[in-house]
């Protein structure tokens, strides 16, 4: 039997949270003199009064710590319970979103994907605006906690190849959640902080300073304007992006070890340089492309690349313009790079690029070993021996992702979709990404015209990328519920 | 120092078989009184020229065997020689195809891939008709014989789980080929015989029968009209053409087995049962959808769905009907079809279902190691316990697929192919198929509008599917040429 104690206790003490969270916005309305500040209250209220009693209800006797299929069914549980009360306000503010849409918005919000289903953002109210870049916010410093303290444990997806070694950090699950979340946590403010005053300096005004760097530092993705970070028209603007883009997709506890003055860690890691290298080279490609295909200068040529590329590769989603009228190289290059993601232990999402140096590592032995059947084979991963498990683990994830894609491709089309609007919606929703690529869903598009169907199945495609796959789909095996 | 000599002695003898293969289209032509005979004629002997110089100058001193690396070498080798060589008659024909045409057309030949940059095919000279469904036979045997006695010896790809296991068979690589060449080979020629009698009973002519069945069993998808089986328009040779891709896509050491008296083991091989299963889901569903989204007659729908499900997953590639105009549905589940293939040690490409099958079981494996971290899992293949350096290599192989299909998409695309058409082409390439999708290289479409450098891409990627990637990629690795 599963004790659900301690898992209700903790969703309730996130719900109380969220509740918390539902206050700025509430006063962004307040002040603007918007009457839906009425609708964050009550969605406070409700959220709170719930959070309160399963706290109340579920108070365990002992510090008792999870066991690992409570661990999965409570990351699981807490992702879906939040995404639902952070669709009230969505759901009864004047935009008058339907569920499917209002749980698209919040599940896009919360996972920090940013896909949109809300036109007319520059005209929305300001609570609202704000309350999409909390929920971006509050997913981003989740998914590091998740990331850095609960998955490595639980060895999904290979996860365990970076789990962080300190004999500061507890063995048990939510004393190690807590006391992560409270160091990074400060790091995340920080950095949200510099974003927020840099983009202000570069002319943005307060209010946009600040959700912008929210969902900047989240790699979410959600603007205040429906012309994304293009609405601005302002180069620094841009190349402030894309440094905090790049800081939300390295790993976070470097951060931590960076500030304790190992200044050397982070360019030493095999993840930040693997992502380093391939956000150079798909940069340099797509600025080669453009000087050659359109009379961009090159200084322009680099920016674009630059920020596209890092807005996809990210998974934030931010669009400075339509790069689908690049031609299609272009497209073709951001299709493979959605799948990419940055590092574990980030905001971002995707197959993750630790999962690459793994494959790549794995791969080569393969070679080796073809050319020489009788000799040893040393597989390497970060400077340490990859344990063959831990192989089996990674490898398995990537083809679980392909399989989730070709799953959620094939269920689009049959809503209708075509073929570059279905291939591409299934990946970005699962990468976490935000825009997918075409006419419809593409960087200058909406996900609002899509029938409530697909809307569903993307934002459950959503849930499962955001949670490395295997942390929802296990609950569907028969084996978790026995014993 | 690599020794050359067993490898040159190789191509050569297999050129001086090339040589005499091209004689029946050369009477063909002769009987219908085209001049192309004589095309044939100086192939022929430039072919035999070159084939018995390599004989003569390679002559090895002892009967002795191949390295693994020297084994490598010859595979690809034999295969660009060859597709050169066939090339030869398409090149100096009256339908004077330039180079990357005539190499594109004899690759995809010779590899039973079936796509063609050739339009006209019904007032195409008999020679040309019949010299194309001989390369697709003759590839087909010998892809069957590189998937039985070659590649598991040298454990590409994970083949190493299907070697079959007899006692009678050497353990070098070069007797065990020929001995398997022969026994399978007379099996291959009396399903070629068979079929070719079954199409011209349900009407078609005898030179078409011919061809048809040469192209059916290879799973190769060469037709002798534009129109493909479609031309026909007769349930009765589609459901023959249903039945023989079907016995093409099996292990043909089963049909050995089988004809040895053990019936019942085909139906016990995990590969049968999984590529039935998936062909079987994949026609219900189809059948399905054509019902309720058409008027077609369920009898038709069936048909129809059955017929082309096959004709892709097996890589055949012939065309009943334009697919492409059946909805967004079907387009995606072809799709995803391309890369599933049919089983090892038969004339199907693609990732082959052996390979999904240990996928499957190694997930299965993951998400009860997550779900009880403590717990011993065993891992199974076809009833025996599966080694994880075998399933590493499996996994391995399915990441180099999805990896070598992207930077084809990728290459495709900077030559101005859209979307749809770079992905399909790249993937129906690598998979060895034939048609892609959309309307330039789709069901009804045909190559010859790509630029050459395309030609040359898809080409190579016919090559490096055919091969089960690593042959040919290991190449290119510095460590193959070194000591």
């Amino acid at each position: 039997m599963m004790d659900w104690r301690p898992i209700m206790l903790v969703v309730g003490i996130l719900l109380v949270i969220l509740a918390v969270f539902m206050i700025p916005p509430m006063v962004a309305d307040l002040a603007a003199g918007h009457p839906d500040w009425q609708v964050f209250l009550t969605s406070a209220c409700l959220t709170l009064f719930t959070g309160v009693s399963l706290v109340l209800m579920n108070r365990a006797p002992g510090a008792a710590d999870l066991t690992g299929r409570q661990a999965f069914l409570l990351t699981t549980l807490v992702w879906v319970v939040l995404t639902f009360f952070a669709a009230l306000p969505l759901q009864f503010s004047e935009l008058e979103l339907g569920l499917a849409d209002a749980v698209f918005e919040a599940m896009s919000g919360i996972t920090t994907t940013g896909s949109t289903v809300i036109v007319g953002l520059d005209s929305a109210p300001p609570g609202i605006l704000l309350w999409r870049a909390i929920l971006q916010w509050l997913g981003g410093i989740g998914i590091i906690v998740m990331g850095v303290a609960v998955l490595p444990i639980l060895s999904v997806g290979g996860m365990q190849l970076v789990r962080a070694e300190s004999s500061d950090l507890s063995d048990k699950i939510l004393p190690r959640a807590a006391q992560i979340a409270s160091g990074i946590g400060l790091i995340y403010l920080g950095l949200t902080l510099t974003c927020a005053i840099a983009y202000w300096s570069a002319g943005m005004a307060s209010f946009d300073a600040a959700a912008h760097a929210m969902t900047t530092i989240a790699t979410g993705g959600y603007s205040t304007s429906d012309g994304s970070i293009g609405h601005f028209a302002n180069p620094s603007i841009e190349w402030i992006a894309v440094v905090f883009m790049v800081l939300g997709a390295l790993p976070f506890v470097l951060y931590i070890q960076f500030t304790n003055g190992q200044l050397g860690v982070p360019f030493r890691d095999s993840q930040v340089r693997w992502f380093l290298g391939i956000v150079g080279s798909a940069t340099v490609l797509i600025t080669f492309w453009l000087t050659l295909q359109s009379d961009l200068p090159p200084r322009d040529a680099l920016r674009s690349a630059a920020f596209n590329v890092i807005s996809v590769i990210t998974g934030t989603g931010y669009a400075s313009t339509d790069y689908g009228l690049w031609g299609t190289f272009p497209v073709q290059v951001m299709f493979f790079l959605m799948c990419i993601g940055g590092c574990t232990g980030s905001t971002t999402g995707g197959i993750k690029v630790f999962r690459f140096s793994v494959l790549y590592a794995v791969a080569s032995a393969q070679v080796a070993r073809l050319i020489r059947p009788h000799s040893v084979v040393i597989t390497t991963f970060n400077g340490r021996p990859l344990p063959q498990a831990a192989a089996v683990a990674v490898i398995t994830f990537v083809f679980m992702f392909a399989l989730c894609f070709s799953i959620g491709a094939l269920a689009l089309s049959a809503f209708g979709l075509d073929y570059l609007t279905a291939m591409s919606g299934s990946l970005t929703a699962l990468a976490n990404v935000g825009p997918g690529l075409g006419p419809e869903i593409g960087p200058s598009g909406n996900f609002s015209g899509l029938p409530d169907g697909a809307k569903w199945i993307l934002s459950f495609a959503m849930l499962v990328g955001r949670l490395e796959l295997f942390t929802v789909l296990i609950l569907a095996a028969p084996g978790f519920w026995r014993a």
